[in-house]
């Protein structure tokens, strides 16, 4: 009997459900785990029983073969999950909670945890600061595309749902708690949205969604969302966006039909580094977004850029791109005296308020992104259709926690 | 023939539309106006026809004689007009513009204003930083409860409407942007409410919903408004507020029945010095709401304290209150570290992003305060119905720009 | 043999050095310690050698008598020490290191904590947020002017200096970081204190000065520094401060002939809830110093508030006092727009980078204050000296770390 | 008899001393002036006799041919004067003020000046946010590197000293002010240097220099300074900086040697788009300091970017620099989660608290920067030796006020 069904890497383009160990309170050798890491004693961590797990985007970069992942790498670092056994150094953390598990790992105790900054927490991975579950080069956590999967630094890492029962009847919201929705959020946060503004944001897919429910839960006025995916944007459209089709070009005179000025306050980069360029047959030019984004935005304005971007990437069009290098006009930036964030969304700096609200449904962020229940034993063809371009969030059922509507 | 209609004090519990002169660019001597500000050229100046003019609490302290106002004072710093004569140096500011004007007079020139802080202008009141259209002690700039007002320093001061026919449609949000809007939005700003936020608001007067629609703008998950007045409470529950009623007693228990503890992490004073103490037959009390306030702000929490509270209240409950002096228990507020921010709200740091929010649909600040135009004629008929505690915010029209809906 | 000397309150105006346990990994019963506290296992704590721990003005309240502390309850919150135990569940701290404790004891796994407000953290008191250790109403951690002393969560609480020799040579600086120039700091912090500011700074006592210090870090142009004290105030000129002398009367003359003008851009107050009137033979006042402050700070200025005000003082001078209410003339702080920060300073937002400036010789806390080491035995004549009112900061040297100069 | 004598650009390598008219009132056709500006009345300006002008690296790229600067161009936006007259409708400079002029030239009346972003202001300049005086592409405003120069909307612009005698005593300090003080503090302040931060400058000509400064002056408790000129790196640890020798290779070794890691919290490009690769006989490579401070800043680190980036470089080593493009480790910069801030120093933002340093002894610019007056008909001395690399700011003197020391 499979102590423990879960989501693997399998090659490019390939994914499979697998049978892997039921976790205990110790990091194992695997595929992908930092020999640094292994052996780790993780008394501080909970088990928990998987109540839902998304597919996510970054999980494609590695699934397109644009990562070196090893094979057999368990995905899944969007985790909703119940308690079931905690370790001896748990405090506050119980059996039965009902948790939100912040896709960067962080221990809680290092500089960096203390100041806020968990998404770079510094001693996680063994390589650099800042880890996840499930992620090539991230230490090698266990991913949670599965039944079980064990969560350290419980206390630290956790979030509690404040009530069972309301929290699996909001689930399909709540699951987007573990990652796009802050980091979304974290997109127009950093875009410097404000009561007020107006707002671009490259890309609708499900981050670029949730970056267009975390503007208008800062009270943007205007919210325009662009993509080449005619689905993905009429998706868009369905809860207030403005939208820009990216296959009749550059964004920027499709602003101003919208605006009547060519130019935004804020800009989010919600596609990362495997951009495409405008235009209906644009191959793969990974500094489209952010120079066209150096344009579109008003001088004196930010810009937020939780799209993934990449230090090494085998499958980069050019020498420059294979090592993460991208040609910038920052001459124009600088002109117009623009700033810019980058880097993951530190989860836990955001996920206690975009809680509450949901819990008190002042935000929609599952309708939103078309969040799309799946069995785990699915996986595989939800990974083929998003990437294919659905206009669908997937959420994996691996434990039968979500019920039918 | 009459120059210019306008509405004036004429003694406690008395006002009056009286007839005044047509403005020039000069301040001409007058009730309440300074020596030291008689004779000032305006050449910086426009004249404004009034397309509308509010009705503000804050008249009502005046009006009541509370306050040392003398009698044919000019009331009113709620305005937006149409300009028809400019200030030979005005450069930006043009004929025809429909603008609405900040109630704090500001001279753009001095370190406040060029550190945002026009609430406290150093150069337009000689008696202290600040200053306000038709109020005492505030330098003696003619009110705006008129047909005709005269604004100084208009290129700095006014904020110009994109679009005539759609700020005439949407004039009774807009004429919100002069003061209650940015005022209640400072008192949610100020109280640090963002996104996920539970917010308590004390009144719910005009200020009290706009602090509440500003509350709602930032992104709060939960939204009370406390007062004693049920009809208020009504409007407050017509936008999606939850309510407390304070003739049952203090506020805390009814809060922690809607919320399940006891306590917020935002709270906001909207009533100010007049406050009086909870339960059904309270009297006057002018330190109940801080103090209320404090008991119910949790740990860490923040207090925007937008109500009025003055330096000397001829009619205040004991000599303490009359030179504006109120036993706070600050031990209690220390001990959960609260912070506190008081004073005039600098409406130019807001009214340009919370009329991007009207203009887009993003508020409903009209409705929420109920809007209710009247001519300016009945001006005196508003301030008794609205001292009477009517559930309007009381708009005048002086020269019928404002339609029938 | 004695396990473990430490300072002891044994009713107003007494300490005395006993003989306690030496600590172990749990909270036993004892004085002070709040019943749901005891028995409270303490695995994630260490066990400290005290290299310095100091004496505290906040002490005194407890120890004239002004506070409901228990006698017997071992004082001290300002404790450095080296670690000789690690508990099971402690992961990065190791035994040698020395550490410095910030006075608020923190769980790192709260809401509070996560957001960095470790002065108000929710699971280590169970009165109320907030903890220290040695004193009354904190939860009944017990107090480290002592040879050891228990400190919980050590991973998350220990500043771990990076290197041992240079750790100890500068002990009387590093000493300051448990508590006062954090507190010092924060106060000019949340006063608003930056490059160019003018500060005012209520009292010269060792807070004062460390708010001083840190408003000269922060980059003040003047400090201004006001006391009774004569000694005190040279103390204060001997780094560059100016000085007031409020035994002469209120401060805002004497600050005239400072900058010209008679207000300052920010005003620190370093007093709390035990303030005497200005002049020569004023009594105990305790509204004296914020109503001061509300008058000398300038419109748009803000004060930081480090001085402890209480929740109950049973030798208050009247039925407000004693309760924690204080007659403020909040009309006037209202007119000008003030701003108002309390509470606890949270050690650990500013420790580390304190640390840092201590330890690149770009402050010198220690001569600021007049650090004077002195035997744990001699605990009962420096509460005693410091109380009289001497320009001393006493550091108490249990283990002989610290070596004539 | 010449009305006034003037520094202007003559061709790539050349300045000369020129007659051009007195100013009046109005900005008139001449090198450089956009059309649309020619015959804007300034009755809002100041006309001034200068005290100091300093010469500026950003004059530099003009002078070396590296920008369509037109011969005749008057050159110098670093300028302090004495008023001699001003328009009709200036209020409150008067003739007599010593003042300083911000180098951005802002009307005080757009949505950017109102926000404070000084540095983008919306209506001086017809070809995009931004100007400033003698510059090319700033819409034609007369340098200041004359006896006399204009100075539009005087009332907001210009920062008056307090008094004339200690303004003129401080002078060499007062001067840098206009922009290089400012330039460098806002270098410091958006890499988010505070107390106890450790900080690397890139570049130690003026504006590195006075980013060391104002690093300083924020509290760093350690700033490190690279570059080639040995003797510039001699000033900089003339008051207390670390240096790097970047003729020796990559900056990060040495800093390690230095701090112990290879790693700071906050870096500055005080270079620009005329950087040169590290090591001995590095050529022009305009993405070295910026891709190396990507490598040496901390993971969640900050960058300010007051170095110079253009649009368009006709002397770029490349087509993509020709057109002000570079080719940014961007991968790297994400992976750290860095962010970065670009643009003109917003002056008016800091340049009066840096005043108040500058009049309290707080710091000590001129000396920072090896202030070196010369008089005005040296100029071109000035420029020659200054592009040489002499470790000097050179101070032009046009009427005498700098008296020898």
């Amino acid at each position: 009997m499979a102590d423990n069904r879960a989501v693997a890497y399998k090659g490019p383009g390939e994914v499979e459900v697998i049978d892997i160990p039921y976790p205990d309170f110790q990091l194992h050798d695997g595929p992908g785990v930092n020999p640094a890491n292994v052996g780790r004693k993780v008394n501080h961590g909970a088990i928990l029983r998987t109540v839902s797990t998304n597919i996510c985007g970054s999980d494609q970069h590695m699934v397109r073969g644009r990562t070196t992942a090893p094979h057999d790498l368990v995905l899944g670092h969007e985790i909703t999950g119940e308690v079931v056994e905690v370790g001896r150094d748990v405090e506050f953390i119980q059996v039965g909670d009902i948790v939100s598990v912040p896709f960067n790992i962080a221990c809680g105790r290092c500089r960096n945890c203390k100041e806020g900054k968990t998404g770079i927490c510094l001693n996680v991975n063994p390589d650099r600061p800042g880890s996840a579950y499930g992620y090539v080069d991230m230490g090698g956590w266990v991913g949670g595309q599965a039944e079980y999967v064990l969560v350290p630094y419980a206390d630290w890492n956790l979030l509690k749902f404040p009530d069972r029962d309301q929290a699996l009847e909001k689930i399909l919201d709540l699951t987007m708690l573990s990652d796009i929705f802050p980091t979304g959020f974290h997109g127009a946060y950093t875009a410097k949205v404000g009561p007020g503004s107006t707002v671009y944001i490259a890309g609708a897919g499900p981050v670029g969604l949730a970056a267009a429910v975390g503007s208008q839960l800062l009270g943007a006025a205007v919210v325009i969302v662009g993509d080449m995916n005619a689905e993905r944007l009429q998706q868009a459209r369905s809860f207030g966006c403005e939208t820009v089709d990216l296959t009749k070009g550059d964004p920027q005179d499709q602003i101003e039909q919208i605006l009547g000025v060519p130019e935004v306050d804020s800009a989010v980069d919600a596609v990362g580094f495997e951009a495409r360029g405008h235009g209906k047959d644009a191959g793969e030019a990974p500094a489209t977004v952010l120079n066209s984004l150096m344009g579109l935005t008003a001088a004196g304005g930010a810009m937020g850029i939780p799209g993934l971007y990449v230090t090494g990437d085998p499958g980069g069009v050019d020498e420059a791109a294979k090592e993460g290098s991208l040609s910038l006009r920052l001459g124009l930036g600088w002109a117009k005296s623009l700033s810019f964030t980058t880097g993951q969304c530190p989860v836990m700096k955001y996920n206690r308020q975009l809680m509450m609200a949901i819990l008190y449904d002042k935000v929609q962020i599952a309708k939103a992104v078309n969040a799309t229940p799946i069995p785990l034993e699915d996986a595989p063809r939800g990974y083929q259709e998003f990437d294919a371009g659905a206009a669908k969030k997937y959420v994996l059922n691996p434990n039968g926690y979500i019920k039918a509507a």
